[in-house]
């Protein structure tokens, strides 16, 4: 079944007394400033069709949810051992930005949606890209179907003036020989792949191939593999969502991704992939409306993937 | 598509070759005299058909599948609030019987399928239950529709005879107020669970209401409901198998619960549950052969929840 | 320079307005109890010599403090070997009753003054001894020159009790092969120690074996050789007073140790023992005014190690 | 009683056969040359006789030893709350580059003797002089009554190129608030003091302030007062061999401050002070035969602080 323009207003309406109970994420001026009462979603359907409510053509900053995009493109440029010798797959128990797993695990990050995984993933594309950022640009717009997608510039000059944890994660891994290239530019290139400004729309479209088993809406050339579809989806589901990724399994059943942006990506494989956007975030950083919205939805349409 | 006779004595010949690349529990001494070159396999559709190969009829200590069936017998006993109060839903990033998480995390343990969350899930039903390895058998039982299940009471005297880990874990949740019993009895009934015979047969076919909305096999009462059979698979999905659930969702894409009997089970929702066994386990506690054959099954049928 | 009674009289003046800044320790209701504006010191000379002051000579629970004394009779019946290759010598940089470090060091306690060290030395005690409360009795009171000095019940049977935590630190370390007893009785005869009643005067005198290479007040039989007399000493420095021996050291400059009950004990090597006692006890379980007592005790007589 | 030369030759000669059983540095190569074989002794008297045997005028790193001159060099520009509020006093519990801690306690280091304390010290020291390593060199200088001290360019230089884990370490500080300087310079200086190369004559010299209540030898102007001298002898104690230091109090008894370059500088309050040199060092990074010497010389002269 597919949700109607009615359904998903009622969706947030009813969500919409959240707000007030979570909070911006406010590490960097940039994201403090955000409106806390945003709220947005729009669903992609695999045939293409959007429905969407609220604020859903808005762009945000999309932060954590580029984990995926840029995961997804080391996917096409390098084989899979040697993505997955230098990150893991599994959930890690700990905040997005801990050091102590990964000073005991020897500078292996836990998975690839932690700080420390993206920025080996980051590196990845540093050594094989002359120019990462303009490649991801061009995936992203090419995905969203959107060639106004574009850098939120201040946000990523924010994200560079208070970079100092992550240099600290990054120079950690480099110390085990898990980096290998200079550490200010891949940072730079990691904060602007998180700067990235979209909107809930871009960011469904952007996503169906997640539900299209690696097919790209509009297209007929597959980015990845319905098999590495199917790998990226099941890391979705266990470690998208920060130290939340059970919890949100067990409410919404389904592969998602969140960033402290407030947008959270979710995906029904086969039908259609879902973005949500509200910036007040619970204590493990996932946006609370949205986490809401989506366990409404899911419950209405009668999808999870168990 | 239903997986053929032949397709399952394919798989298990196909992963045969495995056995000797892991190692069976030794921890106590019943386990490890177990053959290691066992191999069984039995699928359980929702219209009650099995299909089955290789050691399939053959019983084996359950060990920590056991604790999706306590904690699903918990469930009918106790509201939500009263179980997740006390025991959390996100993966532990940590080996099984870690105290580490547990002291930091002032005695809730990370879900309930580590061993800690176990524990107070077993603390749960001596609280409420006057007999509960008696309730819990009946239980096993009527789900298998075998009557003969039945404990293995040497492997739980040998449990109890080596439980000193197991012990101090409850008498650390018992400090900060999060176990209510005696340690000593609960800790009997929980390897009684543990110590549960059963075949692959018998599993696919206990398990078979996870896979049909909490419908057990020939029944129309229902055992839980719809929401909560979707509940637990989530919590299989994100923390069934120790620290290895991402590489299994990678691998195979099902829910599943692995026990260092070398059992697993696995459940495609709406369709089937599936019980594997090989005794030889790799570093994460989980059967080597069997993760294997449930990958390749996975692959054949075209079945994944993601 | 001994100091006179008026100098001490001086110094608890000094230090008494610090009542009322700390916490008495309330995890069992027996200490609770005790009234928190107890103040007392007595040093005992290396000739016999008693200087006291304020309530020196009323009794309280010496906690920790046995745990010096159950470390000499342990001395006195084990190799060294066989005490340091099942206890070390270092700081534990944890609380005292973490069991982190004791899991990642495989059960072997980092010295015998945290809990875990001392339920091993406990353990040691317990296997060579047929009374060991009883033998420990028989010590104290001999090294105190008090026939008196004995159990308190209440505050042994208190602790029972609330003995989850040290029996969750005991089992796990059985689980790791580093406790030969059963876990209960060796609790007993430890929660006896802890609960030894004695008073400054009686501590300063029983501790007098420590200033005076190991011969104990009164005798000319050494109780342990001048050599372990100096290491006692170096692992008091080093790990007597909780997570604050590096502060003590720094503002003391004695080698000494504290317990909950808010005494401490000190060395000045080759002169005097001294034993304060005021109940309010600050974060790191240390009792305040006490520190501050022999911090300007030490100014005083300008006597320090450093 | 002062040692002989013949006592010290004696000594050198009964450790000698420790050779071979550490371990010399090798994490930059420039210390990895060393030749293993070396082993020297100095004793500097109160009074400013030198006793000295074996290879004590050959200059070596003295790294981690300069933590206390670093040290030293800050209490003399700040007030004790500007120090103390940056950095603790208690004994870490972990190995001297671990982050874990430095996570959990929020960017405060353990003490000014692990890497991270001595970061935190050399961006005081950045803070508030203009060229701090010019400095740095006039005062050891100074202190060794050698104008030839010098720093080693080579081991600066190759410090420099593998950094990775000490800017890791400084950016985590900083993202906690705790350094205040950029990064790259700090660490310039902070490598430039442990490149010191001074020989085990340079360094008793140096170090008789410590032994001589704040007062260098042969002046009348004390650096530090002897209240500071306490307090740095105390936390040497306490802190200053790494991992090792309940053990080094054990076995020797006296405050001391060891590298990686093999030295060791130990201080006998009131009397002396003393630096061995041996490169090969034990688990904890601590000198083996340099370690063994200072117990022999400790009990030849019946000199402990305990």
């Amino acid at each position: 079944m597919k949700p109607s323009k009615q359904l998903l207003n009622d969706i947030l309406e009813e969500v919409r007394p959240l707000i007030g109970q979570g909070k911006v994420a406010d590490y960097i001026p940039a994201l403090a400033q955000v409106p806390a009462n945003r709220l947005g979603i729009a669903v992609c359907y695999n045939d293409g069709e959007i429905i969407q409510a609220g604020d859903s053509e808005e762009g945000f900053s999309i932060q954590s949810i580029s984990k995926v995009l840029s995961l997804t493109l080391a996917m096409t440029l390098y084989e899979a051992d040697e993505i997955w010798s230098r990150v893991g797959k599994e959930p890690s128990g700990h905040a997005f930005n801990s050091m102590i797993q990964l000073e005991l695990e020897q500078g292996i990050p836990r998975n690839p949606f932690i700080n420390a995984g993206a920025l080996v993933v980051s590196d990845l594309l540093h050594s094989r890209l002359s120019a990462p950022q303009y490649r991801m640009l061009e995936l992203v717009r090419s995905l969203a179907c959107n060639p106004d997608v574009a850098y939120d510039k201040d946000v990523a000059a924010s994200e560079m003036q208070h970079s100092d944890r992550n240099a600290a994660i990054a120079y950690l891994m480099r110390a085990f020989g898990n980096f290998n290239n200079d550490v200010v530019p891949v940072l730079g290139n990691y904060f602007g792949y998180c700067a990235l400004k979209m909107s809930c729309v871009d960011l469904a479209r952007t996503f169906s191939y997640l539900a299209n088993k690696g097919m790209p809406l509009g297209t007929d050339t597959p980015l990845i593999s319905p098999t590495q579809s199917k790998q990226i989806n099941a890391l979705l589901a266990t470690c998208g969502l920060y130290d939340g990724a059970g919890e949100f399994a067990y409410r919404v059943g389904m592969p998602g991704k969140s960033g402290v942006g407030g947008g959270i990506v979710a995906i029904v494989p086969g039908e259609m992939s879902i973005a949500v956007w509200s910036p007040e975030l619970d204590a493990s950083g996932n946006s609370v409306a949205g986490t809401a919205a989506l366990a409404l939805l899911a419950e209405r349409i009668g999808r999870s993937i168990f």
